[in-house]
């Protein structure tokens, strides 16, 4: 049942007077529920619950916390219809979307309850003592991961399930052993407050500490900024913009303390088709390209926002047949008002550059907040020469850049922000021709794709959703997979510890029964 | 031979006039070289040499980066004498020292060369892909880790060799695949440039890429300034004093293009003393913490500053003991004129702080730049109050405070900042009583030694030194062991790439034998 209220561990709080609803893009009208925004003292007190809960949290055993998030997967599916009708109210995403996605966040939860369960995720490192050793003796070294402390996490609002609430940040902050608060996405804040009331469940059920997790709603800027501030707070996850990402990186490397931050932004998630994939299979790849800009109303962080080809006829048959595909389609809605105007405006700003052509733009009657599709092309020298024209446009929207020569695309590449993706679609044996183009765009991504689309993100260990920034803040870490647990913790080193003092998984019996490194060795 | 100049890859170049002198500490005298601090233009070389280098070092094969390290090893060993006096002359330290810090270097940078030879630390991941999963097909995905750019090293004043020019920081980088570019320690420029000499020549003999290493002169913080501020620079190690790391933090976060850095910092290193411990054998522990206090006169980032004990008669007599057995010892030199002022001004800073007593302090006579170690001690109260007696005072000093039971000792714990190492040391069966302290002291600590001493940090895989800031700017990472090298290198996922395109570690024969996780299962 939706209340409106935040959750501060277990309790319902509204002490608040900042209220807001949700909106319905497809009825252009608010939400029934309000929402009551969470005040200074009520963060204060999330926070310090969340403090006082790792110090229980932190020594929880793997099983236990796997039986929380399989418990928090659990509770989400019994939320069922309601969880998926407030989903489709507050995004205009359809059904079989809402669903997919929370199949996603289930699988995520599981994956890492897996991961606890099992227990050689700690990367237990022991290196034994020789106590005799010329000159000095050796001491005995036991190393492993363990948690940081309480984590806030800032949902997207193009994932209200998979990359919010109970999403990716914040599963494998509770693998982790990390306590968890959740700034509320406002645009989705009844979908948020269900998968809420799930944690909650859930850690009652399992017997988790209260405080284990919280859910702080928010309209605007200051519950998060108070959050990032809060010296008990340990780390950051974000999911969003590259002007919100920043701004959090930047609070939290000004504090006394700076803290991590690990934002996931921007993407304009070059493709490169090179010229025989374009001679091949032009056509085809026109139809899978409107198909992939458009999925989800352009609003994935991988939408492929840039294409880069070598000037030819081909290449201009392409860009035409890419036009008359993606007029083709029909327009969907966006996920809400704002994101909808921005859209717009972002278009115009990219169409009123110098030289920039519209290939195809969607011109019939059409419904409120729904996104009309756009192709623009531009000439290489123009692109390179236009920062402006690098800028993510967040939705149905794509910019064909037409390069002199693979000198030019390659010093296109190389002026690239970092991106999540680049993809590279070649004919058969092209892509060794192109080994510069390949080596560029390795350097400027976190994730590099053969004949494919960049949209879809498969959940598994080998992938990267990140990059070099602005696609995330810190490419050294991903926000997919088991291993976006590395983000939230930290190597810790015990030296001649007792042994019946040490956690079980450094001590020399193995109870856990766990993989170990033992004097530079795999055991 | 030393010329003062500076490294540009293997050009040598002295472009500027600002020059400077390094300084013999014992003879109270400046040496023979002159030094020329790099210019902006040189500078601007170098970076931009190590980005062209990078293009090519990046694919440089593990065994090839392994004959490079072992090439700088031999060609450290083969300065011999030269390189042992001269850091004797910049340092004040004693020649036993020099060869066991270069004993160490040539040990880490060796322990490198074996990890890259092997291969598998790049922890290749590799997901099979599911062509006829529904609803959507599974892609492959192959993940290993790739070197992040070229990286600028901040070499130790307290370390010229192991945590120097070719120290810790610069052998993971290398090793990663990442150009270093070293900002030389004015204090030891000399030692910096013939190692510098010998990282070169290892180089050039290897047939690495020119820009591969440069090393650059600087006698003040604006060369450093602008090394963190260029745009190809990716990434930053220091080793050194809170202020110093943290400047080049705030630097490199107001960066357009923000860049990790991982400055090893200040700490104090709290040693806990327990009842039955002090009551068991006070006298011993006197002993070895007035040689651990004194080590190297003081100057090491793990020195013991701080020592917590709870009110007894036992406490009483120990800190008496720890006075009288400190003042027993002869004085030493200290690196460097500024930073024996800074200790004598510190020290006095601590003692005019309210309630400090002064338990020890070696009144003798004393030549110049030698310091005069100094044991105080506080009530725990006092301590509380007053966040000045918890900054580091660099040298002999250590501060001893008598805690009025076990919870104000474990507030004390909570209260201090973060540390590299925290020590407990404890009768039989004691620590179990204590477990509360224990679990407060890990929450602060990089490292907990159990019955020893802080000082001596062992360089092996289940080391971790760094720790919660301001130990260590991101306490994800450690300074010191193979793991290190995890602070350079990002991962990076290849989707439906070709197999024969794949680098060796990813290619389905597995041509390196390397250890891979295929399929979540370890292969």
């Amino acid at each position: 049942m939706i209340t409106g209220k935040n959750y501060i561990g277990s309790t319902l709080s509204a002490e608040g007077t900042i209220t807001y609803k949700t909106f319905n893009p497809i009825t252009n009208t608010e939400n029934q529920h309000t929402f009551y925004e969470a005040t200074e003292a009520e963060i204060d007190t999330a926070v310090l619950l969340a403090a006082k809960a790792f110090t229980e949290f932190r020594f929880v055993s793997g099983q236990r916390k796997a039986a929380f998030l399989n418990a928090i997967a659990d509770e989400i599916l019994a939320l069922d219809d309601e969880l998926i009708q407030t989903y489709c109210s507050e995004t205009g995403l359809p059904e079989g979307r809402a669903k997919g996605e929370r199949g996603r966040t289930v699988f995520q939860l599981r994956s890492f309850a897996e991961l606890v369960a099992e227990g050689s995720w700690v990367e237990a490192t022991i290196d034994y003592g020789i106590p005799d050793r010329e000159p000095a003796p050796k001491p005995d070294l036991r190393k492993m991961n363990i948690p940081l402390g309480p984590i806030v996490v800032f949902g997207a609002s193009n994932f209200p399930l998979a990359y919010s609430t109970a999403g990716g940040d914040t599963a494998a902050a509770l693998a982790a052993g990390c306590p968890v608060i959740v700034k509320s996405h406002p645009m989705h804040a009844g979908t948020g407050e269900l998968v809420a009331s799930a944690i909650v469940k859930a850690a009652e059920k399992t017997g988790m500490p209260n405080g284990v997790f919280s859910n702080l709603n928010s309209s605007g800027i200051e519950v998060g900024v108070q959050l990032v501030k809060h010296p008990e707070v340990k780390a950051v996850g974000f999911t969003g913009s590259i002007r919100g990402g920043r701004a959090l990186l930047d609070l939290a490397a000004q504090r006394p303390e700076p803290i991590p931050v690990f934002a996931e932004m921007g993407s304009i998630n070059p493709v490169v088709i090179l010229p025989q994939a374009i001679s091949d299979r032009g056509a085809e790849l026109a139809k899978t390209y409107a198909g992939s800009i458009t999925l989800g109303t352009g609003q994935f962080c991988t939408n492929p926002g840039l294409i880069l080809g070598l000037k030819s006829e081909e290449l201009t048959n392409f860009i035409k047949q890419l036009g008359t595909e993606i007029s083709s389609l029909q327009p969907s809605v966006m996920l809400h008002p704002n994101i909808h105007q921005a859209y717009e405006s972002n278009k115009k700003n990219a169409t009123q550059q110098e030289a920039v052509q519209i290939v195809s733009s969607y011109e019939n009657e059409i419904k409120t907040n729904y996104a009309r599709q756009m192709v623009v092309t531009v000439e290489g020298e123009t692109f390179l020469q236009n920062p402006k024209l690098h800028q993510e446009v967040f939705g149905p929207f794509s910019m064909v850049v037409q390069c002199d020569n693979a000198e030019q695309l390659e010093r296109i590449i190389a002026s690239l922000e970092g991106q999540l993706t680049g993809t590279m679609i070649a004919g058969d044996s092209e892509l060794e021709n192109f080994a510069d183009v390949v080596n560029a765009l390795q350097n400027r991504v976190g994730r590099i794709i053969f004949n494919g689309v960049p949209t879809g993100v498969e959940v598994c260990p080998s992938m990267v959703h990140g990059g070099p920034y602005p696609a995330s803040t810190d490419s050294r870490f991903t926000a997919v997979g088991i291993h976006s647990i590395k983000r939230w913790v930290r190597p810790f080193s015990y030296q001649n510890w007792p042994n019946e003092l040490l956690p079980d998984e450094l001590k020399d019996s193995n109870p856990l029964g766990i993989q170990r490194t033992i004097n530079g060795k795999l055991a």
